[in-house]
């Protein structure tokens, strides 16, 4: 039997009543309920003629081998944030263990390439404050120094986390030695965006994430009593901020999928009788095309000294975080494009705003490709995340597509 | 000798050194440090032919009978902000007891009319948040039931603190008894805005104090990932205040005097990774004339709601608070006008944005004006809160001659 959705809902379903409750999927990495799915995991592997081994940042590799060493990786993770939904990651890994369950019985248990199948450990960061931890290491841009000093809302370090689930924050590292002979990684996930639903597509191949400049900007104008002080006198922090809140949407309008977002405003002092003298607001700006990157943080940089000056205040920018646009292999993205077409007759590309373990695959090197599927009403992290099943089954099915394209692609190489 | 700015000055420094610290003024109400500016206060009065007495709400009265039992008032507050300036409440209070003192030796202890000088406690409600607690006993507008559960940061009741000081929050009504006789009150105090300072002038009559219209302005929009989400179908709760920000100010500027002022913006979740779902704001909107003041409310208002249809977001206001307009009295406005101009040579009208305990004097029907000297950078509450000596001199010498000038109106009345 082929790769079947059933099979996959199925899992997905006993996977929810496990290790959800009435708020959500509760599978934070690093605790017993993410340790409970993971042996539930397991124990799906039983049947399988596969081995399986974590490596050293607690990634879990199911191998399946073939007649050639050549790899190809299929993956995503159990990890959810708190309150989560029952499809963000674990879609990934369930329709990643079908997939690979097909191809050991298309095969008779000895498929043309190796076939493999990992299981990310803590792609979310919920609990820490660190996403994409293992994959990172197994791409060897790993964080130790930073990590070994990272604690959760309790104090728990996240070295003593580690270790409870046999872990050395020291030797995390070496997870990159699992890079060997990798020749492609695939990865199914949800959209967690509305637009496959607003053009009614069931799912898309994905060119890559986008680059994130995330930046701190502080207004500075003078607090100021609303009583007293005329409107013509005023230095508005929180005019200039709100000027540059709007600008930022012309500026990422110019762009087919960029976008600028103001997520955070703090206004100084903040209180119903004074005129704002210190506004903080955050700045989160994102694009496929690193050009479009630098030319929308520019267009807000200058908006935002053009506001502060005509407002009688100054400006300050403080980095908060940024990364690189992370382009998908072009030969997977057209094989993913086939086999949505074939699936469910209609294909698009999109890139991904949010970030994946595949984005720290495809820096590592390795030919990479994700395939969404549509996200009802866009929304993720929560427990009303859901897709609709004729979705869930065409996926299943384009994904399997996908890998065996892509095990003849790396036959072929 | 009639009253003299240095007199006055060196009391108010006097007082400075006695209860401020390098942080500034600390005379904060129903505090130790009040009680003793209170006490420095009495021990001013020793040598004057003058009565005393605390009312049922702790306002302090000094009584210079005169001939007729027609009473002029002269008044302010001693009490501070924390971190408070030399000038604010205390100018008032010193010059008024110069003014008293000048009177009594010109009239050698017995002036026409009455003259009292009061003390009023609790003006800035900085402990508490109740400001103009004694003057609005006073006026009868007392709020026991509110006043009763009051509790500062530690805890400590309102009732309490009053009871320390020999004050029955129950009995605080009985002030108004205060109320016989008055046919005028006079108050000096410096502006707190910056009006006068960017006009070069020293000195102004006051018209009233504005009304207010202080409302909670939440936005609903819809929280999504700054990531995944097309600027196109965004529901940014942020976009809709931020241009509300920015709408509020034309709507001011319609009117001469009129002020709007967005003092708060809160933002939820307010994560820099998150389109902002709901957006708190709060509106301070001032005028002298009621009719602005309604006219800016529902354009706000009106705004407000253009803004949430146009951003896919709702919108739902809570009013704060509100105070009417209160007019001071026409011919003491004149009259206040005229000592400023022979002193100074020019005068000018304006209204007071911040209320002040002259605004519960008139809310009680009794003819009132204030007369505003220049502050320096419009900085008030602040330990750098100034005024230049040259002004301070001019204001003794109008403020002197308005009481004179409102003494012949009272004894022709």
């Amino acid at each position: 039997m082929p790769a079947s959705a059933k099979n996959v809902i199925a899992n997905l379903n006993e996977l929810r009543a496990l290790t959800g409750d009435a708020d959500g999927a509760q599978r934070l990495a690093w605790t017993p309920v993410w340790l409970k799915a993971r042996e539930w995991f397991e124990s799906k592997l039983a049947d399988l003629p596969v081995e399986w081994h974590f490596d050293a940042a607690g990634n879990r590799w199911v191998t399946l081998r073939g007649d050639s060493e050549k790899v190809l990786v299929i993956g995503s993770h159990l990890d959810s944030v708190p309150n989560g939904g029952w499809l963000d990651g674990s879609l990934g890994v369930m329709a990643g263990l079908e997939v690979l369950r097909g191809i050991a019985e298309a095969f008779d248990g000895r498929p043309p390439v190796t076939v493999r199948l990992v299981d990310w450990a803590d792609e979310e960061g919920a609990r820490f404050g660190r996403s994409l931890f293992g994959s990172s290491a197994f791409a060897g841009k790993h964080t130790i120094s930073a990590d070994r000093v990272r604690t959760d809302r309790d104090g728990v370090k996240l070295e003593d986390a580690l270790q409870t689930c046999g872990i050395e924050v020291d030797r995390i590292g070496d997870a990159t030695i699992e890079q060997a002979q990798i020749a492609a990684y695939l990865e199914l996930h949800i959209e967690q965006g509305p637009v496959l639903e607003e053009s009614s597509l069931p799912l898309a191949a994905v060119l890559g994430t986008k680059g994130v400049e995330r930046h701190a900007i502080t207004f500075y104008g003078q607090e100021a009593h609303s009583g007293s002080t005329p409107m013509a006198v005023r230095r508005d922090a929180l005019a200039a901020a709100a000027r540059l809140a709007l600008e930022i949407r012309p500026i990422a309008r110019k762009h087919t999928d960029a976008v600028c977002t103001m997520g955070s405003v703090k206004t100084f002092p903040g209180i119903v009788t004074a005129v704002v003298g210190r506004c903080e607001a955050t700045l989160d700006q994102r694009d496929l095309d690193v050009e479009v990157l630098k030319t929308m943080l520019r267009e807000a940089r200058q908006a935002s000294e053009r506001f502060a000056s005509e407002e009688g205040c100054t400006v300050e920018w403080s980095k908060i975080w940024s990364i690189e646009p992370i382009l998908f292999h072009p030969k997977l993205i057209e094989l993913c494009e086939e086999a949505i077409r074939e699936t469910a007759g209609v294909s698009h590309r999109m890139p991904s705003g949010p970030l994946h373990d595949a984005a720290e695959v495809a820096r590592s090197g390795i030919p990479t490709v994700m395939m969404f599927v549509q996200s009802l009403a866009g929304i993720s992290h929560n427990k009303i995340e859901d897709t609709k099943i004729e979705h869930l089954e065409l996926a299943v099915v384009a994904f399997d597509r996908l890998a065996a394209k892509t095990m003849q692609w790396i036959e072929r190489a």
